[in-house]
This record gives C-alpha cells, structure tokens and sequence, in this order.
C-alpha cells in the first residue's frame, strides 16, 4: 500500500523509507505498464489511482544500429521522450498532482527550466488542477508557449532561475498550493526512482553495470540511487550499477566539485549550452549527488556543445529517437565516460534520454504571462479572490 | 500466425483477408501492449518481431475536465501523441519496415504532407534501413528538418503532394525500394486498422458508439472501418460504430463529396489551413472513406480554422493533450457533428488525436535535401551505385 514507515536525511535529500521486503515489489509479469504499477513502493494510499493520464512504463530499447556503430553491444537506451509531454518530469508530475488530488489541493506550482514547467503545466490541466509556473526571462519561447497553451500561468523571474524557485516555494507556503519543486518535496524523488526498477525488470530482472544521467538539479540521479538501493533493501539484488552524471562543459559545477577542482566563469555559464534542461547553477540536490556518486563508484564528467550535437544527431540516425540537447547529454556522457576510463563500451549501460525538443504550435499567449518579483505582484495577477485552493476540477 | 487468405478490393482500396474467428484475437489481459499484440490479424510471419522500437497501445483518456466542459460524459481521447514520433503514423511505419526487415529491403520511400515522413525516418533510422522521402515544397521546415536529423533523404516537389507520391511509387518500383505510400501498400491499412482493435480492449471489449477521424488521404478512417469488421467477422460484437471523417473547410473534397455539392476553389485550398496534415486535394482513398462513411451511417463535417485553434486549445487545457492543428480536428468535428445533428453528445464518442505540434532542435540539413522533378535526378543526388537496397544494418 506504499505505507511510508519514516524519513532519513541522505546528503540534504530527503529519503521516504518504507518496510522493505520482496512483497512490496510486484510479481513478474503482471499489473499496469505504468508507474503506478510500483505503489507498494510509492506514498500513495490505497483506492484507485485518480490522475488520468498513464505515465511511465516507458521503452528500454535495444538500439541495434547505434551498437553496431559505437561497437557498445550491450548499451541501451531508456526512452523517457515516450512519457505524455515527452519527458521524464511527468513522473514526479503524476505523484505530486495525485497526492493533491487526494488532499483536495487546487493548484500546483513549480519553477522550472522548462520541461518539469511543461510537464506541470499539461499534467495540471489533464487532472483539473490550476498551474503557476515560474521561470526565468531565459526560458525558451517554446517551451513557454506550451505553458500558455495548457492554461498555466507563467511568471518570470530576471533574478534567475534560483529566485523562481524561491519564489515558486513562498507561494506555495503562502498560498497552500502543491510545491512540486524538486530538492523540495520528497515525492519528486519517489517517482523519479520508478526508471531504476522499470529498467531492472525490462533488463529481466538484472541491473546494468551502469547508469547515464544528465544533471541539472540532480534528483533524477539521486532517485535513481534510491531505487536501487530499495531493490537492495527488498532482498532482489545484491549489488548497485554504477552511476555517471553529466553536465555540460559551460555549467558544471558538480564535475568540477567531484573533480575536486574550483570552477571558472565559463563553467558556471548557462546561457553557455543549449542543454537548457541541466543548465542549473546552484544544484538543489548537489551534494547527494556527489554523494551517490562517489558511493557507488560512479563519477561526474562535462560534454561538449559539440559533443550534444554529435550524440543529438546519433540518436536521431542510429536509434531512432529525437532528443534534446540536456536528453542527448547521457550519449555524449557516455562517450566521454568511455574515453576517461570511466566506463568500458563492452559493460552494460543505460543511457538516460530524460526529454525531447518541444514545440507549441501557438505562440505564447501574452494574457497568461507576466514578469514578477515578489508574491504580491503574483497575487495581484491571479486575483485577490482566487487564491486560496480552488475546489478541485475547476 | 497473421496468414492473409488474400485480398478483396473495397471501394479502390485493397483489403487484405483472414481466416477469421474468435482465436485469432488475444485473449484478454495477456500479450504485449504494443500493436503487435494483434499479429495473427496482421499480415507478419512467425518469428520474433525485429522492428526495435514499441508502437502502439496509445492510451484511450477519460478525460474527465474535458468531459465536463463539454457536457459529454462518455467522450474518450485516443491520443495517439504518444507513439514514437508522436503521431498515428508510426504504426503503418512499423509494420512495412517489419516486412521490410523480413524480406532484406534496405531502403523505404514515401512521400508526405510530414508526419508519416518523420515517422518514416525515425523507424528506418532505428531499424537501420535508409529513408528516402518525397516532400511538396510546401511542407513545413520544421518536419523537414526532423527529417534530415534521422539521416533521411528529403527530396522536394514543386509540382506538390501529388506529384511528390508518384515520384516515390515510381522510385520504389523502380529502384526495389519499399513502399510505405498510402492507398498504395495495404500493409499501411492493417497497422491503423489497429487502433479499433485498441479502443474495444480499452472500453473493455465494448463498442464506441462513434469515432470522430480526421481524414487527409483517408487511409486511417478506412483502417477504422475494416478493423470494426474484422471484430464482427471474428464473431467478437455485432455491430459498428459510426464513423464521422474530419475535413478543414479550406480543404474538404470529401465533405464536399459526402453532401453531394460542388467543391469551390476556397474549399480546395490545402496552403489555407494549418491542419497540413489532412490538407489533401485528392485523398488517396477517397471513394473508400465515403464508402465506409455512408454504409456505416456516419458522416463527414468540415471546420474552421477558429474551431481547430480552439479545439487544441481545449484539447491543452482541458485533457492535457498538445495536440497539432489537424489532430485537434477531431475535437473540432465532433463539436460540428453535435452542432449538426451528426452525434449527440451523450454518446459514447472516442476522439481520435492523430499528431502532435513537432520541432527539431537542428535547423534543416541541407546537404540532405534536394529539389527534384525525375528520378534521374534522385539517382544522381543518392549516387548512382546506392540504388539497390543495401544490406540490411547500413
């Protein structure tokens, strides 16, 4: 029933703990291909599942043609562009609205470098809740017009995309809405762990010898720890692969912490790299990366804008999958893995394709926009009266 | 088995026959959730399926903000967004590259308005097949430069869509190529035939009472209409749901047909709606869609270019579908239907969203891009020694 038994403190990261065992996991071969198939392993209480849109349970693809050229036979790629707004933040979007579904919460809200604001904005508008998404004034037009599209509200923020994340978190606290904000509720990293234990049962129940995760905030990594440790602590397996995330060259600040040497400007730029979705500055999870890292004898390496290209185009050519830059990062990852000694191409690895470039086919709707600074000027765009949550399916 | 005991002709369009029976149906809750779950009703051999990417098993969404806003408690959402390429066209796609892949053919040509050409060249590129691709020059840049980044040849045609398909079918007899044409290769009618196959184990092995079809060459409403009679030749239900096909009103030759009046010159105008995917001036099967519509007691409808910005507007805001103009049509026409006396809104309606708004992150690559009028010049731009199928994993 996914009861959770308690919570630990894992390097600033809060870890939900439940009573493990086996018969929390489900038997082979049976219930939903989708995330919620794992409740027994997620805070979900009982009832059926009341968020209306199938999420997770995403291809693990053999990649024939692209192993054939990297000489990698046993590389694989998770495809997380197969989820509703292509991308792997609909997870943490589907856990998150369905514990408000349940709490009768009205609004949600999070800040967002784009695909988790469009995830939450589309997601939102599927359940009947209302969405208010900050970002900053660089957000990319396209993945702001989605917003627009799905109904959400979208206040930007010049400070950056550390004060939306501020701001996002004070309204929440503020206004009793649903703070979808990774590093900053738990569940984020509960639906995140999902991929590990889909990608150990499309394995036939065995774990890869490593992992490649794009990082921009770092909660998908350090969920992905968690699922296999939870395997571990479920008696299913014995051992943990090996984690690699990757940053790009022009924002590392957790390649260069792990490398235990002190960054440069041009690598703390994220307007530097077209890989907008890890082009984070002040990781929220930074430090249980490192952590997990470092623990399972992973690392940390930077790519390229050449390299985002390369992998971008080998994903497209040789397995058939279109990503975008922060998505084609665990390609160009694994590359750069490869070349440093860190991974050999003959060991089983997963690359982690976490998004899909977008596109709205409208533009951005300007009534649904407006550029802020403090939570008044976010109340007073919304209306006094509509704060408070509205009743659920408005 | 799938084994095909031939093929009878309907109304221009080839249907392929089986033995049929209640066996040659899955039993309920087994088998995959991708559309090879129906392949003893597909024409595959035996053998496991070589095609390395998932499609089908799309979701049928209930819903339930939309169903509100609408006062239609029983309408459904196929949302066919979420196949690979996020559009219906990848299932055809999977099951000629399937008997592609069977038979050794190395390359697959078609021509399109563009999301059967994307599809096409992401499922060659996985399955390492080349993509040889027929564009009018009016297709927009943005599938074309989805195109170029799976590696596919992009040829385009002054003379326009019409044109574009000859010059594909010409090349793949020509040249041995396979033929992914629709209303030309059969094969492409048995995969869409799937989504009805879907939509009954969906709604729980019950029948919609309509499906609303947005219709371009036709080919997807005509699969509707053969895959409902195969549920009732397999002794599965006993009757079928209407079928109401979706035109724009600057592009409705069908329509126009249906109501028996003269089409004018702004009704035959495909540059004049941004629902370029079913902006056909001579839909391939077109005797065959009418045929269907008429014997079935369905209809066809036309709407306008406010309903369909409207339509994907509701479509984002209230299921959280991104749909692109000629998939949010089939919103737009089932609110003309309603309007119309076609539909009431109380039936049991499955709406059919055939694609989603696409964007490549890479600008077109020209160097795969050509403007041709004859196949010399297709020969000459492929070079010439490239014309017979490569072998397979090229």
């Amino acid at each position: 029933m996914g009861t959770v038994t308690g919570s630990v403190d894992r390097a600033g990261a809060e870890w939900l703990q439940y009573a493990y065992g086996p018969a929390l996991f489900p038997p082979e071969a049976t219930g939903s291909a989708t995330l919620w198939r794992y409740r027994d392993l997620l805070p979900v209480p009982d009832g059926p599942v009341r968020y209306p849109v199938p999420v997770g349970g995403t291809p693990l693809l053999a990649v024939p043609a692209l192993r054939s050229a990297l000489a990698a036979p046993r590389l694989w790629v998770k495809d997380e562009t197969r989820n509703p707004t292509a991308s792997n933040k609909d997870r943490a979007t589907a856990v998150v609205i369905e514990d408000g579904l349940r709490r009768g919460i009205g609004t949600i809200t999070t800040a967002s470098t784009g695909n988790a604001a469009v995830a939450t904005a589309f997601g939102a508008a599927a359940a009947g809740l209302r969405a208010v998404i900050f970002v900053s004034t660089g957000c990319r037009p396209g993945k702001t017009a989605l917003m627009t599209q799905a109904g959400a509200w979208v206040f930007q923020v010049h400070a950056g995309y550390a004060a939306a994340v501020e701001l996002s978190r004070a309204a929440a606290r503020e206004f009793g809405w649903l703070d979808r904000n990774t590093g900053a509720n738990p569940l984020t990293v509960e639906a995140k762990k999902t991929v590990a234990f889909e990608v150990w049962e499309q394995l036939g129940r065995r774990l890869p010898d490593l992992l490649v995760v794009p990082v921009g905030d770092g909660p998908t990594l350090v969920a992905l720890d968690k699922g296999f440790a939870e395997l571990e602590h479920c008696g299913l397996t014995e051992r943990r692969p090996r984690l690699i995330g990757v940053q790009s060259a022009h924002c590392q600040p957790l390649v260069r912490e792990w490398a235990g040497q002190p960054a440069t400007p041009d690598q703390l730029d994220p307007s530097g790299t077209a890989a907008d979705g890890i082009a984070v500055l002040r990781p929220a999870t930074g430090p249980a990366v490192l952590e997990a890292v470092r623990r399972g004898g992973g690392g940390m390496v930077a790519v390229s804008e050449d390299g985002l290209r390369h992998a971008a185009l080998a994903l497209a050519r040789r397995a058939g999958v279109s990503a975008e830059p922060a998505g084609a990062a665990t390609l160009a990852g694994w590359q750069a893995a490869v070349d440093q000694g860190l991974a050999d191409r003959s060991e089983c690895a997963v690359l982690l394709v976490t998004g899909r470039e977008k596109a709205a086919g409208t533009p951005v709707d300007p009534s649904r926009v407006a550029v802020v600074e403090t939570l008044d000027q976010v109340a007073r765009a919304l209306g006094a009266g509509e704060l408070a949550a509205p009743a659920v399916g408005r």
